[in-house]
């Protein structure tokens, strides 16, 4: 194995600067000096307050809310650090946003996931590590290498304690089917798919068909993300109505917009998982929400990143 | 609307010559002329016969087998293309190949339909004409503009002559679930779907669940390529085993590998349909076999293209 | 001259429609239709609702507050204007945000005025068009032609109706005494200059020396932009001490942040005149504030580009 | 001198492993693990067995026929070390074929050679290490650094031992005039040269003319490569026709195309001699043929571009 | 045949006017005015006085003495074209300076034809058209289309009135042996080549051998450039050794550096030929050295590249 | 701190060698073997004569008379570093001509800054180190990282050795104006400002306008570099009317064209102070002339880059 020549320094941005002590705290070294703020005519402004000549520098800012300062910063920190001659700038991106505008499904619409991939390396970037992308290929809409780790072991490590006999996993929608599958797969439990199809010439009115069966079964719902939480609350209603028994909910990245995170505990579910990709307020509803934190994951990575070590021997043994 | 300045040229490498003269006569222009053949040495050399300066030049040419060879002679036309003044070069690539390697799913392999769009851009292409990627996402690999047609209307219609009423539609791989959803909810027919998992500690092993009702039900599989035909050839004994009555197949790339379009019309598949976007010699086969030509979708697409009409619109009366 | 080939189309983000439409106005043709709104999950999202296929392409958006998602927007309708094949677009960009993180000097910080350009750039603007950037070396941040208007004879020709025996141009901060020192050339009237200094060794303590002569005299203060005001009300202060008579203010781009505009109002100043490069609601203080509009200045450029006309020429007989 | 910081790694395509091995023996090190193969739809695939984080990788791959699947795999390979983070990646190309289309000599022609190196850098190619280009200034077709090493000295080495007081060398076309003459300059013996003219009309009718003396004299004739065997099996027909004693060919790269080799050890050639910078089974032919080996040119060159020590050294004493 | 949209626009740098007066004299368009000179410090400035918005520009500059100096005037006007927004900016370089520079043939030399190659592009050139190249390679240097004239029908065809029975063609070096043999088939008369040698262990010694018959033969020598002039008038010498006759001379480039012209004139060489690719002044040697103009060709060449007629057409029927 | 891998080397070009030796001396080190000449035909050519593999290059190259011949020698031999495989290429450019010309402020002018940023960009270099960019702002023109150093340090400690109760500083335009309010700040006394101004419609009448008090008051004016001298004398005939006392003059850069040095030591300035950052022949004139170098500055400095040091660190006590 190779140690990157400089000295490791891991920075973070205003968007999760708890995970980023985290990874420190894993890493053993202190978090990198550095200030990040708006000045009154709203623009951001970064000043890096240490050497970083020709070390190894990992910056950690996921795409939260609000997405487009944090993504800004991102960029500006990225480019601070190459003008101040860093010698290699990973971005460590937990949640990686604009993820789900990956494709031209309609006429005259962007790809925003590529624009940001092109943006992150218009700024400066020489690498990316990041978590459960919505999709592999937006690690192909980079040019230098994406070490995309996966929080998955995470999620079904805590379920494996649970007794499988009788309980089935379900893709809440038909799009995240398969790592879905991987998930049953990994529990040796069957799965069901959630599809929604369109009602009529109505183009809001949905039927959701419950594909697969789960009566009197319990079941774990998977997806990627969680955002306003409707197609959760749809899917439980309609596993509710299919009969299912008790119902948990996973999912990596837990957006949680608006009110969405209430309305989840205020539901028949009976726990939600998550993991801290995201920076997320339980406040009052922790005693339905269960946070993982990805911090070691991330610090391991970041230590065999700079080390020269094989990140995908990380995962050898899961699963 | 604005035409492009320069005038039509559609040229062809060797790969699909019918589909490109069944394009022109759809456009009433000639193919232009180009000789592209390879030397003793096994290197590949294109000339254009004739005056490209300025022209909107398309080429036309799947990736279809042998695979290399046809990729590096679509290359080699580009930048005979653009080294002779050519006004704009669309590549239109039916099949677009390689796309099923669109992400690092284990560690240390390449990302290779993003090398290929690459590829294309660096040999000076500046534009993309292709039909049913993989992948979606395949069209954020590019930064210059892509128009992905789609041929699922093309199948759609010429199902949608069967009696629905006892129909299933079929995906034969969770992976394609999605546009297996999208064929189901034109045809307003149930869907079902067929997952692969691991069985034990043997890696090569694997089950076949039928998620979703088709006993005594006909179905119609869908899947966007067929290779070897292992997957439909399994897929269509679990349907049979699952109590399936009439099995029908449609996808839209026959790549067809080796023998398998034998096994195909040897198995208990009552009609195979798919589309000529790569060549295709049916040969005995053609009782079983049904090719739906997508020339006139790509001769509509490159007038339009060329003319400064709206792509989009083009499938805005279908599904 | 030589008309650019494809039809002209303006599009605007959210951040200032008001000024797109005048200057639609100004071209007599209809603002083009896109809908640009962000997802419960604070992803900006953009569609272009009619076909712009090979046309000329101008996207109005200046990057006033909030400042990251106006620059966002305005990447995304670029990236969305190009994939959907656009035949030029420019950036129409009347406030160029982060103007002010133009160089290093400090160390470790950013240059985010290059930042953005490079961001435009890769998003796939084709031109710029702005007005009064803050420093003139920003249009060499970019590589792909810049169109700089300037506001200032608007400005000039507002103030030329006013007595100017008595009257001295004052620069609030030497960093902006060579516009001042054109605007006085331009009214021929005399010029000072004010010049801030740290008191001490307390880096916050500064003294305001004003170089010139304003005792008696009128004065018109000029600065590029005004963002919180602090400066200008110090100014006044200043020239109040200093013995000047009525004090006149004029900007460029009116940022107004907080409430700086109200601050502005309560103050000695006389009258306050800028453009409307930015979004600006006047409010109650209509009677101390005027605003010009660059609309006729922004379409007539808009007119000239489309045409093939010399831009520099709408400058000729100014000043 | 300086060494590169990352392990020294070195990975064969399928095209040359045996070279690939025996540079390893040189280096004394383990080729390193590698799997390149073609999936049954003729996409070739490559995954790379061992770490190479940080490491100083040379992927070992001539472009000997099948042309193009050698050089996707070359690029597939690249993408692969690229991708997992590899610290440098050389391609070592001993035989860098379409080196013959290097200029546009007939209108609407591409420039292959110019194609092939943009591919290789698009791909990630840090480096390229080759041996005698058909023209040196390929190497400008890169603007990565570009190590070519030449094989002449191990040529003239073999032919040094051989009475040269009756010996010519004769360059077989006058475009291979010049390095001919570095051979003869080197051996110390006259040259002579072979041109060939068009007769008539007739575009293919051509006469050959032996410039200088070859009468009563033994010749070894020099070509870069042999492809057909057609040239120099005219060129020999001319040469005895003029007088020439026993003749002998060099060449640094033996293509071979068909069934050249037979014709060659058919003719009155006394003795073909060649390197291994490809593939090539001597089969019977062995007697009359000689293969020279360029793994310890190759290995040497390795060993000093990873240690940071002047490869042009490796040249110092010859000739 | 498709016109380039904008109007066409000559420009000169100052190298050559006389030659772009001559090829707008043949266009029947006037030269667009520019003013291009040196500040006191010696920084050359460019202002281009015309409107050039969208329109076609062709930039004359060869790079004659000062070399440096010429290409930075071409350089900039290049970048003034761009930014002025000009359609599409040509390059138009006569004679393409640091040709010989094309290759490393010892360590640690650069590429300086391609250097220059990538500052055109990198300056914003969107096209090159050129004469006669030392090597045809260079257009590969480029990867903006390359029109490569040539002027060896004009040199040809001033000869070809010439009693040819007596006439041979000599390559006065071995490196432009094969262009020789073009001007030598063209004439249809025999080719010598001179080999200069290394004379033992001196590095400057050198002999020249005449290879081929010259004995009481009237020759035409030939080279693309002459400099110095010291190669041609040590050939004039072996060939008079050899028993040549009357002695001509022709050359595309006549660099002439230093008192070489002189020199030319004063040795036994009883004609001079070359063309005004570079500017001349023959002064009193007008009796022995005649110019042909490429005016006419180049400007036939800009008039098709304008009108998107062939280039290629141009030199069909010659030769 | 990490120091970067290779070994140290310095190179110079011809425009600075003595420079180049002293920075040498300051970091005892040999200055690196180098030969920059010219063909006799004008063309600049270069051979590092010792290896540079991996090694960290800095190449000394100011912008001086003759300017063009010294970028291209500073292009090639970045070209040839980068090609001859060095680690990392660093240009040290102590005076960065083509400075002023960094913004259009006329129609059709280029931005010749930019163009040079983009031209050693182009080239290969990976670093820029400078001293006093005429704007700040031309740090962004470039996207590789710049250290640009100040020489005001140098030139205020010169100074503060004075007397500064009676002292002012005066800027000589009221484009210097910031830079000569830090000269002012830093030696705690007065700023006054010299302000052009038109002269009625004739474009080359100019009145002087001292804005603030210099009557009986020594002055030191400021100016970043000085050239013909023109601006400088009339400031010092406008301050001689104003009544100023004894005139100091301190310039970073000593451009001095023409006989502008003799001029200045004509006048009644005092003493005139500059740095070497260009190289001077202050021959007779060293009375009244003082040169104070940088080359402790710059070896400081590239001791700190290369050992991966703080480079602002080195400013933090000054002034």
């Amino acid at each position: 194995m190779t140690d990157f020549m400089g000295e490791l320094c891991v920075l973070s941005g205003n968007a999760h600067q708890s995970l980023a002590s985290k990874i420190c705290e894993y890493l053993k070294i202190p978090l990198g000096q550095a200030e990040v703020f708006k000045f009154p005519n709203d623009n951001t402004f970064v000043r890096i307050k240490e050497n970083v000549r020709e070390r190894d520098v990992f910056i950690v800012q996921p795409m939260s809310v609000p997405v487009n300062d944090n993504l800004m910063e991102l960029l500006i920190m990225i480019d601070a650090a190459k003008r101040a001659s860093a010698g290699r700038v990973t971005a460590v991106i937990p949640y990686y946003g604009y993820a789900r505008t990956d494709k031209k499904d309609q006429p005259r619409v962007p790809i925003t996931a590529r624009l940001v991939a092109d943006l992150l390396t218009a700024a400066g970037a020489n690498r990316i590590l990041t978590v459960d992308l919505h999709a592999g290929q937006i690690q192909g809409f980079f040019n230098i290498p994406v070490d995309e780790l996966t929080a998955l072991p995470i999620l079904v490590d805590y379920f494996s304690q649970m007794p499988s006999e009788n309980l089935s996993v379900v893709a809440i929608d038909i799009g995240i089917s398969k790592k879905a599958r991987d998930v049953a797969e990994r529990l040796k439990v069957p799965l069901a798919i959630i599809e929604k199809r369109r009602q009529g010439n109505d183009s809001n009115a949905q039927s959701l068909n419950v594909i697969g069966d789960v009566k009197g079964r319990d079941v774990l719902t998977f997806d990627d993300e969680i955002d306003t939480g409707g197609s959760i609350l749809s899917a439980v209603d309609a596993l509710k109505v299919a009969g299912a028994g008790d119902i948990y909910c996973c999912v990596t990245h837990p957006v949680f917009s608006g009110s969405s995170l209430e309305k989840m505990v205020d539901s028949p579910i009976r726990e939600f998982v998550a993991t801290d990709t995201l920076p997320i307020d339980v406040g009052q509803c922790d005693s339905k929400v269960t946070i993982l934190s990805v911090a070691p994951l991330l610090g391991e990575a970041i230590h065999r990143i700079h080390g020269g070590l094989s990140v995908g021997a990380l995962f050898e043994y899961h699963g």
